[in-house]
């Protein structure tokens, strides 16, 4: 490893999910350096699709939480932020601009419109994940969530269809205290070489 | 930011998709670590979908290339190695072991296949993003790839339909050069506040 072992550890090694938060708040300049930093992270063709919407007020937050599964909903609300990462599934769009080495790649993705939704995942979801590894870079803890009603989140934040919600995570400085971290898979058990 | 300059260099501004490599192998034991640090990035349910196939030999390489597009191919024969990254679509029959908190997880997963589906994808998406951060901080270079012909791809390496693979990746060294960024979208285009 050439990351230093401060580093392996922020990120890595000794960052952990969290559920509790301090009440120090998360303003939106910290949001915006986590950003700045991990957009530099590879999509294909560039396409970018992440979009990050904030619920930074107690109203946005209440509406989310209705659809969130029970367990998660008080630790929503008590959160200093709340950010939902969502897809544009219209990312195709500006593609001329984002990637012009291929020029097709605007009307390829207009053309396959279920590719299209695939590569919204997947590229939002690396993306995702950039942004996670970028909330420890800033010395935050990330609590994020699936399992919740996409759907409704969808049609309460989203309605015009076009964003597309993947994960929602909370945002903070973790309240100090014991974590657990459940069992990873050996690297023997998760690889095969030809 | 409390990640230094350094590492933030190393990770994402100064990092760069390579197409090109050194001749400087990548042996096993840094895959290893690559896998070893990154393994602890968060996934929903702690389900890590992410199966890892390495292409060492240059039979199994060329196996490969017939199902990239025409631009991908020459570069990925010449690379000092080349990960499929895919994931596991029955991770699931590990979760009472992986995810004890929730008995039920499994049994949800079982009965809800396009949902398993889903969340093989995203999660074995953000388990590839943890992936790429990782082989950056051991001082290697990544050359994503998608747009391929994934059922040939998985037809051709995972032919009892239990793996799907989501990205091929070349790792190595890069050759030193200019690199170019493609445009990326301002904090202000992606995030909305509510």
């Amino acid at each position: 490893m050439v990351l230093d072992d401060t580093a392996q550890d922020l990120l890595f090694r000794q960052a952990f999910t969290a559920d509790r938060f301090t009440g120090d708040p998360v303003d939106d300049d910290t949001v915006r350096a986590v950003h700045d930093l991990v957009r530099d992270g590879p999509t294909a063709f560039n396409q970018q699709p992440l979009r990050i919407c904030l619920l930074r007020s107690a109203e946005s937050r209440a509406r989310l939480a209705v659809h969130l599964s029970r367990g998660n909903r008080e630790k929503t609300l008590l959160a200093p932020l709340t950010a939902l990462l969502a897809v544009d599934r219209e990312f195709h769009r500006r593609l001329p601009e984002q990637f012009p080495q291929f020029p097709g790649a605007s009307d390829l993705f207009t053309r396959h419109p279920a590719l299209r939704e695939r590569s919204a995942l997947l590229n939002g979801a690396l993306q995702a994940a950039y942004f996670l590894v970028g909330v420890r870079a800033a010395g935050l803890a990330a609590g994020p969530m699936s399992g919740f009603d996409e759907d409704g989140v969808n049609r309460e934040f989203f309605s015009d269809g076009r964003l597309s919600v993947l994960f929602a995570v909370n945002l903070g400085r973790p309240v100090p205290g014991a974590h657990t971290r459940g069992p990873r898979l050996a690297y023997d058990e998760i690889r095969t070489t030809l």
